[in-house]
């Protein structure tokens, strides 16, 4: 399948942004990543827009056409809806746009905006990436729903919160020179081990923050960026998506993620390649434990290795495989309908070596992103190369 | 480009059905779409499921795998949101599925459920359709929003109440033998006239009900078809989208809608045919001033000369050009996510004859589906073929 070009890149610094509008935040992404790419808003033939609680949180539907006017075009649009893998999605449809041939430049990106209702009304928005019927009118909470996968991962193949808690420190590390990162700030070991218990085992080091932001790329066909002396340093060469139930009661076992697994596999065949060729990953670490489940899912680690993988220095930036040098959503913030587009933005940079981290992945060549909805229940994952 | 087979169709009656949630009523509707295909869930390579408000009436986001369970699978799946142009918005990125050769076989509908929310939580929720920031907060309302269109539109180009009055009472008396319809009632020019006004010049028949429902449709590629001896008779043959702005304030005129001319233009080149080899086309009439809009938009019309195609009945059953034979938003009803749904499934079941409108339309060979968004700041237009 041809290859589809990231021909530019946009994003705001991700954290609190109360005085902001999602419109105002999506503008200043997806502006940024039309002048990146050198083109000016009447090239867009398509916005693809991710975004998961601005119904609620903004008091606004129908964003599609919003997010378009942010971008100066009223281009036809629609807002790509799949809870925290939102815009992951929206990248993975904008790809089938530009695949199919019916169009030569999308926007693919999205935007939350959660703060300003607050730390309570933002957890129960959230709380609809839940089954309502079947969990969330039982009481289950999203770091309560992670928890019982870490549960089940320790249960069945051993490990310890101080191995998650070289998740944090890493990530946390990461994002120090990122200055679109929600902390700058290194924490410890002991501060992880340290934090309130949120839900064990878990605890608040263990999770990601609640941030504002958007995030948005512009994606071209090859002959379109060919045709106009775009940049074409990185493209997307493989695409896949990966569902699994709902409800963690109708799993086979919590330890593993197969929607990651199967969006893998896809996004691998896709680009012709194979785990062993991932110089660098960015992974949805909404909670620590995330993390883990989804080196194992990507099939960079084989289940019940990945656990150590932090604490062993493998997936850190002077390691083997450098896993979430952009900070990850728990240092640079999970502003949850960008989160999916800043993944590729950041894997884009890193390959290109634009990133304030690029210096530990020199010879990069192959890099992954991969997005993640509720718990796993619906997971992309994209296959980006160097190819200029 | 390559045709798109409609190899099945199923929908729930529309109407109240304050009994049932939203994942019942699309089950029976895809599951039923599965059947008439003589398809297995484990066929399915994904689902593009159209929802507006059911993060609100049924405090569920992450809809997509509610909505693959529901059909019996973990086939990986995304929600498309585009207010009333939900599940259209959601064909157009399933036909890409298949066209860039991803998918062989993916299902696409929607599903909206309101009632159990009340006409006043429904209107409350159907409003973010509109733009937030600089409508809603004015107190602006959807029959207003449409009641100035209609004042525009008398404004520029003539045209009474009572024009827009035979649109109710043709809409209406379609749906009399449609039992999937909300209603099955005729009513008269009168009844529509004398009916209480709900924004000037519209009133209440002029209005289509608050439903619930659900529609899905199998689409697979022609080759897949073919290999796998499914129905092949009709196929979506061109696909169209368009948009504008958010909010009327910033249209340049009030009695047009670029986003559907746009939308048709790109699906008649898309099918390489043209506005005269209509034969029978589903609109999307959520006032009566819409269907006029919607048949000049689309280029059945010229501007000015839609008003009174209705009362001259040439958009009658009976007429040169029936419009709406299902019944219309107006009449069938119109559960929000599933409505762009329910038009392809009435035009494809006019085409193979098993529509109880079926009659009035013996030799049509070719009929558009037209989805809209708010104030029409989204559209989708589908040509539907006879092909086998």
């Amino acid at each position: 399948m041809s290859n589809t070009i990231i021909a530019g890149t946009g994003m705001t610094p991700f954290g609190p942004h109360q005085d902001r509008t999602g419109r105002d935040m999506f503008a200043a992404a997806g502006r940024a990543a039309l002048d990146d790419a050198g083109l000016e808003p009447e090239d867009v033939d398509e916005v693809f827009y991710g975004n998961f609680v601005g119904t609620i949180t903004e008091n606004q539907g129908h964003q599609g056409p919003i997010a378009a006017e942010a971008l100066g075009t009223t281009a036809p649009s629609r807002r790509v809806e799949s809870a925290c893998a939102s815009s992951g999605a929206a990248i993975r449809d904008a790809v089938r746009a530009v695949r199919s041939g019916d169009s030569d430049v999308v926007v693919a990106g999205g935007m939350e905006r959660m703060s300003n209702v607050g730390t309570a009304g933002a957890t129960d928005a959230l709380a609809r990436a839940a089954d309502d019927l079947h969990e969330i009118r039982a009481g289950i909470t999203f770091p309560a729903a992670y928890a019982l996968m870490a549960q089940a991962y320790f249960d069945r193949f051993g490990g310890s919160h101080e191995d998650l808690a070289h998740i944090a420190v890493k990530n946390h590390e990461n994002a120090l020179v990122n200055d679109h990162a929600h902390f700058q700030q290194a924490i410890s070991v002991d501060d992880v081990i340290e934090a309130p218990e949120v839900a064990a085992p878990l605890g608040l080091y263990d999770a990601c923050p609640i941030s504002d932001g958007g995030a948005a790329l512009v994606l071209t066909s090859a002959e379109y960026a060919a045709e106009h002396d775009l940049e074409t340093t990185v493209a997307i060469t493989g695409s896949g998506h990966g569902g699994d139930t709902m409800a963690l009661q109708d799993r086979r076992e919590l330890a593993k993620t197969p929607a990651t697994r199967d969006a893998a596999e896809e996004a691998y065949d896709d680009a012709d390649v194979g785990p062993s060729d991932v110089d660098l990953v960015e992974v949805h670490d909404c909670f620590t434990i995330a993390e883990v489940l989804a080196l194992e899912g990507l099939g960079l680690y084989s289940y019940g290795e990945g656990i150590g993988a932090a604490r062993r220095g493998e997936t850190c930036r002077d390691g083997r495989l450098p896993v979430n040098l952009s900070g990850g959503l728990k240092a640079k913030g999970h502003p949850v309908g960008a989160t999916g587009a800043a993944q590729l933005i950041a894997v884009a940079s890193l390959l290109e070596g634009s990133h304030p981290r690029a210096d530990a992945v020199e010879d990069a060549t192959l890099g992954v992103a991969h997005n993640a909805g509720g718990t796993v229940a619906s997971a992309t994952v994209h296959v980006l190369e160097v190819v200029a």
